[in-house]
Parts: structure tokens; C-alpha cells; sequence
């Protein structure tokens, strides 16, 4: 519904093959599907270049099975996170292909297919305890048609790890830092390249970490500059920024 | 000191035109220049893409102005950041070319030269109040050789003055999306928009905003997704994100 | 007990029908009800305008029968809230004509009759994870004897969902906007309607949500004026103040 | 810009008398005023019933002359907010028949005139230092056409203040609650009233009052229902509110 | 071990009939117990007039049985506070006199006796989830020996429910004030009362509440003077309080 | 206006002596005096037994001055607290025998008397940062008509310098403990004494001291029992609450 | 891989021993073993002085398996932290010689030897509530080769409990304070001893004492010097410092 | 007054050369020095190691130069820290022989005599805001008789900068880590070194910082182990641990 389209139905208005009526039905008919709780937004893929993703945290697994069934029927595939594995194992039955991946809580309704975009990503892990969400990373920018490299288990605590690989980090067009704890590896990795970073801060840690408030603060304030952040073991927001990137990049 | 100057020096050795003792002491050279209350990092424009920046906040002026002359020798321009106007007062005497923009509080040596990368940025403010922020992501983008468009006080409150603007958001590579208050703007462009989003919480605001806190949550939690947040009043970090972006886009 | 009943109270105090001491004891002699464990407030309808309703967090199964049973003797229905399932599996048994609702944790002693109060309140919800606040307001609403419309799932990702349903928004007295993430669509919506504007923040999100800060300190700094905030999650008390509002413009 | 003015423009398109370049223009061209830092929103009375309103914090005084001058042509009043005296000192020459309230920090372009709308709203305050906050809703209140009744420094410490006023109280549509330190205020008027109230947590206080978070989270928490809270010393918001309600029970 | 009994072993020690050695011994020889774990403090009761009370949080149930034992040894009779349910189950076997109260965790190793201290403490709440946090109150006081008066359920939210109790609060040496929610008790019963308030914020609430902070700042911020707080859920510490009161008045 | 007074009315209404009207009034006739911008409370020495104290930030000291005038007509002192040095200046001139304690921030409108009721109160403080705190616990203590010693800089880092004054410390009917830094003086002290203590946290302190709130979270979580907590820097009150026990004590 | 082994390898390079090539790939090739999900850092022993220790919060049993395999190939003993009894469940019957400590959440893979290194740890608790933070502080020393003496439920409530202990206390080369309540317990003994003292915050207790925040603040507060915190219940931190102190002292 | 003074006293009371009555009052008599608002601990030298130290904020000019007068004279030199410029001034005219350090905010009774300690104490920083607290903790060090070198400006964002010195970091035998932003400079250095590390986090940073809040949080979160943090910009309480450590080491 951008400009052309909207000049074109003026156009047919101007030439009466529709009437002011239609139109301005048209013009308040936007592309969304209603649900009655919810309402799809198939326009999305067309608007921000992304493909409706599920939320699933507090829906109710019949939602989300009558969710999967109508973006299904129109997407190519569908992507769902946060999925906890009880609400997984109530929903997967309906769906025979989907694919459940427990670590990442995520549900992907069809086979992942190979990468169409050029440009790499790199996902980097501090600790191992940041798997979880370097998986959500992961799976959401290969849904979007990445290739994605990974590093993980990096932390700054040995640091000569981290500087070993310094090929890797410059193949990528955009780098991913997973980090709980202190998330001091967001500021080195910043230090280091030339490419924009994404900073995830994990709840990793107890105590004074406080669910994430200590990485996150800690990535905000990274003394190295050009890096953006994004919520608390928010692997998916950090995939989506790094798919807008890269397709803004291999365009 | 990259991999091929590692491997030519160990050659050099190899062919003897170099002693083992004079290649640990090239090893351990490192190019940074030492003025014994900061180290300048000379080296940063090749590993990271970007030039020295000063962060004069905490600096004082005599020591901000030493850093300009050893910086100024070398490079063709140098930024300053966060310096109050009466430091500034102090230290335009000493540098003739130099220009202090009171409004983002920010200096350059010398006046600054046309783009020359392609690709623009946008920066978006949602109220006036929201400028000086904006002010210093313009100057740092500038600085950093890119071209700006901007759109200011289009705050989500009256929502048709952003819709009524999709094309200029349509023509930038990145857009920069400065707000205060709720921050409701950055979700509602991250909504309307396919490119990568950098979204700047300002401490505009009052009491339970909490000097920034309210705005930087809000968009750390923003409904829509590819968002990269800086911290608050970060308009410098914004800009270096943004550049980071657009400079790997148009390579 | 208002000036009017004392008054009379004086006078057959003046005209020797009533003894000082029993005036005394009358205006002393409150009409509160005590259980032991509760003072049930039966004066509160005159007062307030509003029945009582029971509050279920942090009482006992039996308190709650107690108190539905003296509540229920005198009011034409009694509504309670925040009611888990354990306990109203412990309670329904007692009440034959009771209902429960899970989503919303709520039960209504008796069956909901139509509405008797003209004026409509909308109640929006931002995501469909809102719902079970939103449920909860609809309840609160509907046994206050009003009429209630329903828009859910029109968060600003998507801004158009919302746009296109501008003629529904009109025909409101009061709008409730039910959101969690950044809650922007309280500003959104407070910006395009002339209506008083209730917003209630929801503990949907996760990370730097902090179980609903996020939301309620958007809510509270929106840059839409003519919003007023009621505590997380607090579907109740949205209904409340929209019902105390739209009772006095019925009047 | 509603529905019937774009379907009055389809059917000029439809006759002829309107070509769809010219259509399209007007549906782009919003009726806000474009300065260059700000744009101003004149349709705003339009949609939300309520005039532009100034909000002065971090604006530039030279901004404010501006804004106030293009405002002050095509409305019968402006008012100015959070304006502090310094800046009020410098733009009060340029506007001859302005006057500027120095304890609720806002200005007026043009007097006061006499309240146009019925229904009274009552404006309270728990102790003298809550005066600026009520003083800047009383303004505010009157400035949209309101008859105002005020009730100040009866504080719950000396409850008896409070119960001698119910006739007061009793006269009012809305009522709104300012008070610092604990905030008892509300909760107590909110028992007693069947009216809505609103409530203004203001920064008076000290040590763990943290500049009014101890009122705004008591307000939040009010164990009586029908209050909305509004931000932090926010008596604009509270006005606003009130007035959108009373605008509403005086159609 | 005071400056009496110190001056009485110097005494043997110049009389001869105690060494230096022994008397550096007893010096050095504090009246606790040391059960490896723990260290009893049997002389608590001289210095500070109160017996130990065993805070259970924490403690493994073999040593609470163990502590209860040894102190049960050389005491009349002993509480245990913050003892959950499963401990509870473990613990009473070994000690068939004891007595469990489910609502506020304690355990009571012997029955109660009657009160032996005159001066009466009022412990009042405001609403009927505020009970268990009452009630340990209720036992703390009674087992110091202490008479005490209730009176449940009078929030704010009905005021005359309060004011109706005056009589009572009048008879009382000490009040304690038990609330959740905004905590606005405490501020009325201060400004009713001359006798010294303590208030106990209970964790009775949700969203904004923040597990009690919300009436723990009220409370702290009271615009009603004479008010001691503890901290949130802490009937224990309320009925410590008020003891060492009442012991002072009563002496 | 106690239960006598209202039986009295009562009685004159029954023999004649007054009319209902006349009596509907006195009922209504509470004895505050209304200042416009104040409700000064006379009553107030009657119910709670302390002297109406003023209060003064956040006030106008023309405002002040008329409080001071009015009470002064009616009370044999006054106390004005939290007035700055630069009001003081104002207000003084209208008060010749007005006193003021700048390190106290305190105003006394007549010289203090000697006191006239048995029992002390002894004020520690941690260190000679707390004075200020502790010199308005101090003035607050001696204008209700009490005792004072004091203890200063006697903080646990030395704490011979504490346990060489076990008998100042049960001189004492009350204690209270002024302490900033991690405020462990109120634990050290409450176990030690058998007499209540009050403790009062201060804002002496930096970085993570949250101005007080490190010193308040401390005293609240003493794991001595029998300590009541006032707000940060509340010296007045700490006395007030003192005030009342030893006032109880003494009757 | 230290100066001197790369001086070393410069050498053979130059007489012709190592080819440039294969210098390079051994001056990239750092002592690390890739497992995939994890690096193990078997150098760190070289550089730190301590060998690797698995966190095992949030990392899967199995990975923990396998990272115990490989570590315990090449170390003496392996010591694993903040394993859930669940987790150790599985784990156990792999390794027959481990042992699990339930109360310290501890598995050490092989018995610990007695002590090599010289010089007293004290590990202190201020409840019995601390023994698990005590009990990994414990394991760690002595795991860590260390001699440890503990002395257990001194808090400050009964501070003739600790100052009986002097003996014990300047013994040590180092002392552990562990505290949750209000932490004084570092305070005071910073005050008595010349040690250096390491304060472990544990999250013992409850309402505001925000999980350990509180006891966290009063180290960090405390106002005897020569403290260092570590994070709350951070038992293993603590015993790291410790022995990096006593390490040196007896090197 | 330790165990061997005791023991003697009580042996002269034997011996008949000092009588019960005094040997009381010895007992009681403890090494401080009263000066009615202070009490100065001239014991603390044999207690602590360290000398009395006067923490200036929060207290009157001429308090400190009293509290200088008396420590001045029975110790050899005298250390003022957080003296603030205007206060110096008033106070140096009384002492010719003292120095302020005007970036350090610290006074010297008398001139820093040359080291006495062996060992060194490596003070860094990240950057070259953080040199105030790190003058502190230098004059601190120095006063306290230890060597110390400096590094400076050596944070992560250039990592070489750091990596580049580890022969100087080998020569400490204590680590002291000065770093605002993100503090991640403690993460890298304590994953480099084996001695032990101390970690100041600065209040240099803004917006997300909450003035050192976020750099506290990294270092307590570190990823790296021993490591002790102190409190916010406490330079002094940094030097005093490793002074405390490093004499240990030189014992």
C-alpha cells in the first residue's frame, strides 16, 4: 500500500473504473489477517523485509498452533521463539515437518534451506553458558537466509583465545557478541574490527549480575564505539538487526 | 602490525637483515604514542576503520589540548567529544582552524570536507528537545564522511507528521532514531522500515524517566525487531555504529 | 452515613426519640461487617459507587468462601480477582451458579447480566500475550454494568492494524490500552483520540522488561498527554477508574 | 483530515475538479508547520480536542519566541511548561500581553478567559511544597476552559483536614490528588469519592523518597481502585486528563 | 559478664583466690556455646533482654533441631521464625510439645504462658493478606510475655473502618501497623495516635510493588512523625521492637 | 474533638441548649486554621501529643513566616525544620528571638527551656560526618521537653571506642544510632543494649552509597533484633519516634 | 608462551632450525583445546597460577562430562562449581573417584590432597545461614592447595562471640568474611585485624534485602579499609583472591 | 591493650602494685583521644597496621584542622583524602608544610619520605579520566611507604596498548585496575597475571553509567578471579588492601 499503488487507485478513481466508495474501502483495507486475538501482519515481509516471526512467550499453545496454520498456509516458512518444550510438545504433533530446536526454545515449521544472501555473520560466544542464545541467533539468520559462521567459548578471561582468530572475525560482514557475566568481549571484539557489533547481553551469572542488568549496562557504556545493543538474551533481535544489515550490504 | 608484517619481519630475520633481539623489540612496538598521562592509539584507523576521537568528559584542558596537537600532526581531522564550553574556551585559542559547536558540544580542528562515502544516513529526532544529541550524531557522521539527512520533532504524538514522511526514510542506508520521553519512535520507524535502525535514548525528560532509564528500556524492549540501542545521549555511538554500516554497505 | 442521615439523627436526638447515648452508638456503628479475619466495606456501593470485590493474592480458600457467602447474601453479584486456579478449584464446589474464568483468574458468583450503563470502553491490546489482562478488565468491566469493545493485537510494529480502525476507537467513552514490550502504543493511541486514555503496563517481556518497568515508566513519560496509568498487570483497576468515568458522563 | 474529508476529496478526484497529483499532494500534506527544528501540530485540536501546548524543558529560548509566534497566530492562547525563569526572562519582552507564573514555571501568551466548559475539577494538595505542582495543573486546567475548585494541605497526617471537606469534594467531576512524601493522599480521597481521581505524585521528599518514587509506586499500589496516576510532578498531564474526562461528561 | 562481675574477679584476683591465669581465662570466656555451626548466645537474655529466637531461613533441619535442643536445655521456652512447612514436618517429631503455626511459620518449643509483662500492644493490618506476617508478630510478642490486642482489615481504602477504632488504639502502650499495597496505614494510625507506631511493610502486592518496596518507601517517607520501620514481612522484628518498649514502660 | 466533647454536643442538643444546625456545624468544625495555601493544625497536640513542627523545604519563606506568626500566636515554641541558610536569612529579621542552627538546618522561635520530662535519650553517630544529623535529632529531642546525651564518632572501625561506653549507653531509655557508610553501628548497638533503638541511615557516604541507601538497606536487614528504622537523614524523626516512647515511659 | 619462548623460536628461526612459516603458525597456534561448544585453557595455569575450574551453571550435563574428561586428562585434579544436584546426579557415574558437596554445590573429580602451600586462610560467617558460600570458599582453598581455619557464626549481634576469637583471627594470612543480613560482620573485623580481608556478600535474607544487594552495599560501604568484595555468594571468588594473596606472601 | 597488657595489669593487681579500682579503670581506658565531635583512634597503628587517615566530606573546615593538629602530633605524617579545593584552602594557611594535590583531592600533613616497603603496587587505568582516583590511590601508596609504578590509559577498546606491557605487570606484586565505562580493563588484566588484582570502578562514563554503577557491576561480574573490588572512585581504600597485601608479602 505505498505510493504507486495508492496514485494508481486514484487513478482508476479518475477514470471510473472504481468508484470513491471502493476506493476508500481500499484505502482502509490494510493486509492483515484477523484472528480475533490476533491479527496477522502478512504486509510485514513486504514493508521491513522480514517475515512474521512468533513470539510465543504467555500465548496459549492453541493460538499459536492456529497462528502456525495461517502464516503457514502464506509463508514460505515460519519461524517461532521463545517456545517453551511444553507448549513444544502439545503444538508439534500438528505439525509433522516442523522441527523443535530445545536449546534454542525455538520451533522452525519447515526445513531450514541453504543460505541465499552473501555476506557472513559471525555469532561469538563468551561461555559456553551462552549457547541458548547464540543458538536463537543462530537459527533465526539462517531462517533469514544467512551464512553464519561461530566462535564460541572466547571470554576475555584468555584473551590469546580470542586474538587467535582474528581471521574469522575479519571474513564477517557483521559479528554477534553473546556475553553474560561482565560482557567485557563486546568491548575487545569492538576494539578490534572494522565491521559493525552486535551486542547481546546474557542473564548468565547470579548475584550482583542481576538477570542481565550487568552485561547489559556493561555494553552500553563499552568504551569501544560502534556497537549496537540490544535486550537481555535477545538472540533474535540481534539476528534481525544483523539480516537487515547484510541485506542492506548484498543488495 | 598484521599478519604479512609478522611474516616479512620473521623473513628479514631469516635473511639476517634482522637480529632476533631487533624483531622482539618490532614485536613488542606496538604503534600507539605514549604522553604519559594517555596513550594515543595511531593505529585505530587501520584496525577498526575509524579515527581517534576525543572523549573530553573528565580530561583536562591542557591534556585535551596536548592530544589535539600530537593527534593533528597525523591525521587530517580530529573530533572532540563531550568538551564543556568552558574548557573549549580554553582551548580554541591554541588552534586557530578549530570550531566549537556549542549545541552538541563537540570541536573539530578543521572545517569539514564533503562526503565521500556514498550512502546516507538519516537521523530522526521526536522532539526539539532531542536536538543536541542529534547534533552530535550529524557532526560525528560528517566527520566520518558521510551524507545526512535529517528529520526533526516527529514524535509518535502526532503520528501522521512521520508517515507523512516515508520517502526521505526510504532513501537512507541507516537510520538513526533519537528520542526521549517514551521512545515510542523507534519502534513505531523499526515497524515501517527494512534498513538497520540505531535508536539513541536521550535524558529528556522528568521524573520517572530517570534521566534516560525510561526512554533506554523502551527501546531495548521495542515491539519491533532490528533495533541496535547505544547508550543514552549517545549520539557520538550512534554515528560510529551508523558508519560502521553504511562504510561496509558502500565498499 | 452522610450529612443527611446525621442530621436526622440530630433532630430526633432534639426531639427526645433517640437518647444521646444510642445517637452515640449510631454514629459510631459503621456499616462494615466484621468476620474476624476481614471487615466487609457493604457501605462502600454509596460511597464509592463501586461493589465490593474480593482481592484473592495472599488469602486463604476459606477466607474467600466466607467472605463470598456474607458479600453474597446482600449484593446481586460479587466478583473476585486474582484467583489461581488451586484455590478456585477449592471454592467453586461452594458456589453451584459460580463461574471461573482461567485466563483472566477470575470468578463472578453469579452469571454477568447485559449491560445497564450506556457508554461504551474500549479495551485495546498491544500483542495477544496481553490477553489475559485485558480479559480481566473486560470481566471487571462487563460486572460494572457496562458496555465493552475489544481491539487486540494492534501494536505499532505494524501501525496500520491500529490506523484502520479509527472508527471503532471513536465510538468509545474511555479507551483502555493494555501493553507490554515498550508500551508505545499508549502514546500512539493517546495521540489520535480525544477520549481520556487508561494505560496499563503488562509484565510481557523479558530481560530489561524487569517484569513490567519497562512498560510503566514508558507509560508514565508518554509524550501523549491526557494518559492515566494504573499499576502492571492491573486490569482491575483500569476497568475501575474507565467505570468510575464513564458512570459520571452517563449520568 | 478524517474520513469524510478524504472521501469529499475521492469524489472531487471522481468529478474531475481535483486532478490525483493535487489528491495525492493533500494526502500527504498534513496540517502541521514545518520550522526547520520543530513542527508544529495545528491539527492537533482537531484530533485530541486539545490545544498545542509548549513543553519548554531543553528547548532553546530563541526556539520557544518561534514556536510561541507561529502558535500564537492561528490559536486564541498558548501555554507554555517547565519553563524556567531564566528563559522566561528573555522571552517575556517579545510578548507584550504574556504573563509568566513563576511558582508553576509556565507562561501564557494571552489572559485567562472565563472557564467555557461545566463541570468542576478539584484540585488537592497534601502539604504546601505540593503548591507548584498543583498551581502548574491549575493552570493548565483553566487554560483548556475549566472551572477549577482547589483544596490544599489536608494531608492524611491530620485526616480530620480531609473528612470537613466531603461537600467540597462531593461538587466536583474529577478530582486530583497532588502529593509528595508517601502519597496517602490518594488512596484515602479514592476511598471516600465515587468520582475518578487522578494522582500526581510529586518529588517532595528526601533520602529514600528518591525524588518521588516513593509517591509515585504508594499511588500505583493505592488499595483503593478508580485512580489513574500520571508521571512524576506531572499537574500538565493530570489537567489534561481531567479535562479530556470532563470534556467528555459535558458534551 | 558486666563491670560488677569484672570488678568482682579482680577482687579474688587481689585476694588471692583466683590466679591472673585463671582470671585471663574467664575474661576471655564469653557464655556462648559453640556447636561447631553455630555459636548459642545464652547470654543474650542478660544483655539484651531477650531470649533467643531462632531465624531458620537458611538452616538445615538436623541443626535446627540440634540449636533447639541445646537452647531448650537452659531456656523456659523457644521460637523459631522463618521455618517453612517441610523443615516444619522434619523437626516437630523430636519435640512433641512443640507447636507449629502454618501461617506464620513459627515454632514454638512449649506452650505459651499467659502474658507477665503489662502494657498492651495493638497489632493492626490493613488487609486480611497481611495475616501471616501479623500473626508472627502476634507470637513473637505473646511468647516475650506481652499482652496483645488485634484489629485486622482496616485499610484505608474504608477509612471509617479505622476511625471507628479509636477506643482501642488508645488502650494500646504500642502500635504495630502490618500493610501491604501502598502502605498508607501507617501514615493515618500515625496522625491519629500519640503513642509510639511501628510499621511493617509486607510484601502484599504485585507489578509496581516490587515484593514490598512500594509500602516500605511509603512508610520510610510518612508526612505522620514517631514512626519506626523494620524491614518488609518482618513481624518478628516489630514484635522486638515493640518488647523492648513496653519492658522500658512497664520497668 | 474526642468522644467527650461529642457526648457533651449531644447532650446540649437534647436539652435545647443547641440546635441541630448548630451542632451539624461544630461536628464540622474542626480545629485547624485555614491560611489558604495551609491548614494549620492546632488540634494537633491534643491527638498525638507533639507540637505542630514546620516543615520548610519546598516552602516560600513568606509562607514560612506566616506559619511562624500563626502557630507562635498559639504555641510557647515552634520548630522549624530543613530550612536553608538562604531563607533563614529572610525570615530571621521578622523574629528577634528566633534562633537558628545552620549545621542543623533548624529554625527555634524562642530560646529552648530545660527539660521536663524524665528519661534520656542518648544520640550516637558513626562519625563526625553524621553531625548535622544528629544535631536535628538533637534540637527536636530537647524542643519536645527531653534529655539528650550524645555519643559521637564512635563507629565500629575502632570499636573499643564503642564498648568503653556501655554505661553511657544504659543511662539511656531510648538510642539512636546516626550512621552513614554501611551504618553497622545500629547492629553493633542493638545488640548490646536492652532499650529500643532507632536508627537513623545518612547520605554520608559516595559511589555505590546510593546517597543513604546503603546505610538504609543495612539497618533495615540488622541482624540485631529490636531496631526501628527512620528515613535517610531524618533526624527529626528519629527524635519525634523517641519522643514518644520516652513520653510513654514517663507518664 | 612467554618472551622468553618466543625469543627462543626467533633464534631457531634465524639459525635456520624453524622456517618463517612454521614460526608463524606456532606464534598463532596458542595452548587451547577447541571441544566445540568450549576452549579449554590448559595454559592458564602458566599464566595465572590456578588451573581451570568449570562453572557449571548453565552449561548441559554432557558438556560438562566432556570438558571433566579433558581437563582431568591433563590436570591432577579438577574442581567443579555451582553444579545443581540434579546435574551431579548424572554426572557422578562417570567419574567414580568424584566426589559431590551437596551443601557447597561442589564436585571435586579427585580426593583433595593435604596442603603445599604455607599460610593461613580464615573463613568466617557472621551466621549458620552462610555455610554454603563458606563451604565453596572452603573447597576452593584447599583445592587450591591452601591450609584453611574457619570460624563460624560470629555475626555482630553477640560481638563478644568475635572478639573472644582474636587468637584465631591473627593467625591468618588472609581473612574471608562471609555475610548476608547486613554485612557488618567485614566491617569490624576490617577494624581489628592487618590482614587483608576479602568480604563475600551471600543473598541470606530477605524483603530488603534485595538477594544479597544490601549486604553488598555495606562492604562496598564499609568504613574500615582494606576490603575487597567480591560478588554476592561468590564463595569461590573469594578463595581465589585469597590464594593469589597467600601464593605470593609465601613464594 | 592485647592479651600480654592484660595479663601483666592483672598480674601487678596480684602483686599488690595496682588496686581492683584501677585496674578497672585501665580496662576501660582505650587509646583514643576525645575531642568532643571526634574521637581519634591512635591505637589503630598497632591495630590495623595503618595509620589514622581523615576522610574529609561531610566534614567543617575546622574540625579538620583540629583533628590535623592532634594526629599531627603524635604521628610522623598525616594523610587528608576527598579534601574539596575550597575547604584546602581554608585549611593549608595553618599547616606550611603541607601539600594539597589538588587532582587527587588529598592533603599531606608533611613531604612523602621515600619508599620503606619492599614490593611493588602497579596502579592502572583505562583511560585518562579515571587519574584522579588514581592519584588517590598513588598518594595513598606512597604515604603508606610502598613503591608503585603506573600505567596508564591502557583500556580495552586498544587492547595492544595492554598486551604490550606485561613485563611491567610482572614485576607487581599487587594489581590496582582504576576503570570507568564498561570496566572490562579487571576482566583482561586478571585473565593475564597471577597476582592478585584490585578493581576500582570509576563514576567516568554517563547516561547508562548511573555514575560507576555499571562499571561496578562488570567488576564484581567478572569473568576473571581474583579479583577484589571497592567501593566507587575509592582510590584510597584500593591502595589500603594492597598495602595490607604487599606488607604481608614484605613480612
Amino acid at each position: 500500500m505505498n505510493e504507486e499503488t495508492i496514485k494508481a487507485l486514484l487513478e482508476s478513481v479518475q477514470q471510473g473504473s472504481c468508484s470513491p466508495a471502493e476506493a476508500l474501502l481500499q484505502l482502509k483495507d490494510l493486509p492483515y489477517e484477523d484472528l480475533g486475538f490476533a491479527r496477522l501482519d502478512h504486509h510485514r515481509g513486504l514493508r521491513t523485509g522480514q517475515s512474521e516471526v512468533i513470539f510465543c512467550q504467555g500465548k496459549q499453545p492453541e493460538h499459536i498452533i492456529s497462528i502456525l496454520n495461517h502464516l503457514g498456509a502464506k509463508a514460505k516458512n515460519v519461524l517461532a521463539t521463545r517456545l517453551d518444550p511444553e507448549s513444544a510438545e502439545k503444538i508439534l504433533p500438528h505439525f509433522p515437518s516442523a522441527h523443535y530446536d530445545a536449546q534454542a526454545r525455538c520451533l522452525l515449521l519447515r526445513p531450514l534451506e541453504d543460505p541465499t544472501i552473501s555476506g557472513k555473520i559471525l555469532i561469538m560466544t563468551a561461555g559456553t553458558a551462552d549457547l541458548p542464545v547464540a543458538q536463537e541467533a543462530w537459527l533465526t539468520a539462517r531462517y533469514m537466509g544467512h551464512e553464519v559462521d561461530t566462535l564460541f567459548d572466547v571470554g576475555v578471561a584468555g584473551i590469546h583465545r580470542l586474538l587467535g582468530q582474528r581471521e574469522l572475525m575479519e571474513k564477517a560482514e557483521v559479528l554477534i557478541v553473546v556475553a553474560g557475566m561482565e560482557g567485557a568481549l563486546a568491548s575487545v571484539v569492538g576494539g578490534l574490527v572494522e565491521q559493525p557489533v552486535i551486542a547481546v547481553p546474557t542473564s548468565v551469572g547470579y548475584g550482583a549480575h542481576f538477570q542481565g542488568l550487568a552485561a547489559l549496562l556493561s555494553m552500553l557504556n563499552s568504551c569501544a564505539s560502534g556497537i549496537g545493543v540490544v535486550n537481555i538474551d535477545n538472540g533474535f533481535g540481534a539476528a534481525s538487526l544483523a539480516s537487515a544489515i547484510v541485506r542492506r550490504i548484498s543488495r
